[in-house]
């Protein structure tokens, strides 16, 4: 089965690792959202597209769920000590050896894909992972707090403030202008499934979206998604934050509506989201908690079935 | 007294905090051999500046007498991992980090003598440490072995080849194009003496004579050098190799003369050199070996007190 999955980090990255699992013998294309890229230090940060690449390639810190696995922060710490900013930000050791042959790397004209493909070559994922776009897009979030009303970074609001302020719009700069990234559209129109897993519907699914031709494209192919919300609060991170910001309430039911059901054919939600229904859409109730391997290969494993009995095309085709 | 000292790495930074010690209420310049610089993995490396730097700000590695202390190499690792190129140059995770700093102030447009002052800010080396030239320049080395006659970089000659391939060039590329930081000149011109450490004559103080002017204004000058030559050695490092490469001799003798009366009004051997001569030029043979601190700090002020003897006017002028 040709499988793709548009994903954001952590929990796209766990979901991933269920779905290898679910379907040992799938070729499996991971467009990876690259609205959280950040430019630190000089150094360009993939945040989303190396929790990824670690989690599947086994250099994951499986407790926190991004970075990598035995780091050490000296570089942070002397960074620290010279002043420079931002210091809210924690890249590790071994974090920054991978921004540095990615920075070095775009630096002599590679895009981003064949950066991301060549750090792939040492961590070997088992998927090919693409980034959604070579162009830079940034997701940018409009705040007001006592400093003001501004746009500031998505990673700043997320990581520095913690998405504290809440966030009065969510935009991704420079999406007109990007491409998907070469090989992306090849690959959702080989697909026989598209899968979105539970991750942040706004800035993680609905980034990736907006990337000019990448809507399309998956409206045209049977798509299911995992919701990313369980009984009116997000599996994890703050997903409510974002859908707060662009007016969606947090249930399995509004991410649902927020996707439509030209874009998405079967959703599966918790038991106790059971009564979530949308017209053109098979809605599957079942357990859909992440807390172990076995249950999140469980749980890709219902999706792909879920697909499965939906065909290949989409009813609506 | 308003002291210039030329410096190269280890040997010169070791030498200035003796001079440091020898003349605590002097007014110390110190303008540091940038030809040795590299870029590597995208990052912009000074290795005799960081050295001077380190040393002098107490950071420096002191059994190995460059690099930082209590460092680890979790990057160069990672790097490897990715099989990066190249993997012979040691660079450790305190030390990234200054390069990340000066890398991405230089890609802000900085020069390098406003990004060293900045690095400068952390580490108070008690000197002002003046790169020769903003601009950049790179010492090559000509070498022909199995793989063909072609020039390198000076690095890759020093630290790769441990300069055990015979060079037979060595050229500063760049020179004609550069010119004096600003601040060089200007202390060079105030100085009541300028001092040679014994840093290695032809691609540490050598280099820095050939940035266009440098020569010129220290000729202007009462100089005083320390031989880095005791009994046809090198104190340390392979300084050998880059006297044979210009057809001078190994000799505290030779070095004199490769500097010449013209430039060079003191000259402190070691004692079993003590036949050295060249007229218009004071030879005073002593103890020239830095073991120790306080050892250096002798030599230092010996090496001041022979200028002093000289007068701030050289006899030549």
């Amino acid at each position: 089965m040709r499988i793709v999955s548009l994903a954001g980090g952590i929990g796209g990255a766990r979901f991933l690792r269920g779905l290898k699992a679910a379907a040992p013998d799938s070729e499996i294309t991971v467009i990876g959202n690259t609205g959280d890229d950040i430019t630190l230090f000089g150094l360009r940060v993939c945040p989303d597209l190396d929790t990824v690449m670690y989690t599947l390639g086994g250099g994951i810190n499986e407790e926190q769920g991004w970075g990598r696995a035995d780091e050490h922060h000296t570089v942070k710490e002397e960074l620290a000590a010279y002043g420079v900013e931002p210091q809210w930000f924690g890249l590790g050791d071994r974090d920054f050896a991978t921004h540095i042959v990615r920075t070095q790397m775009l630096s002599a004209g590679y895009p981003l894909s064949q950066v991301t493909e060549a750090l792939c070559a040492r961590w070997q994922p088992g998927v090919r992972l693409l980034p959604m776009s070579d162009d830079r897009t940034e997701t940018h979030v409009v705040v007001a707090d006592a400093d003001g009303r501004r746009a500031i970074h998505f990673q700043e609001w997320w990581v520095r403030l913690r998405a504290s302020v809440p966030a009065e719009q969510i935009a991704l700069v420079g999406a007109e202008d990007a491409s998907p990234a070469p090989g992306v559209l090849d690959a959702i129109h080989n697909a026989d499934v598209v899968i979105f897993p539970p991750s942040n519907p706004v800035v993680s699914i609905g980034t990736i979206l907006q990337i000019p031709g990448i809507r399309e494209a998956v409206e045209e192919k049977t798509v299911v998604g995992v919701s990313p919300i369980i009984g009116g609060a997000p599996v994890r991170g703050m997903a409510d934050a974002c859908l707060t910001a662009i007016g969606v309430e947090t249930s399995a039911q509004a991410v649902l509506e927020l996707y439509g059901s030209h874009l998405v054919d079967g959703w599966l939600v918790a038991e106790e989201d059971k009564g979530v229904a949308l017209d053109g859409v098979a809605v599957e109730a079942r357990r859909i908690l992440m807390d172990s391997p076995e249950a999140t290969r469980e749980i890709a494993a219902a999706a792909l079935a879920l697909a499965t009995s939906l065909g290949s095309t989409p009813r609506r085709a």
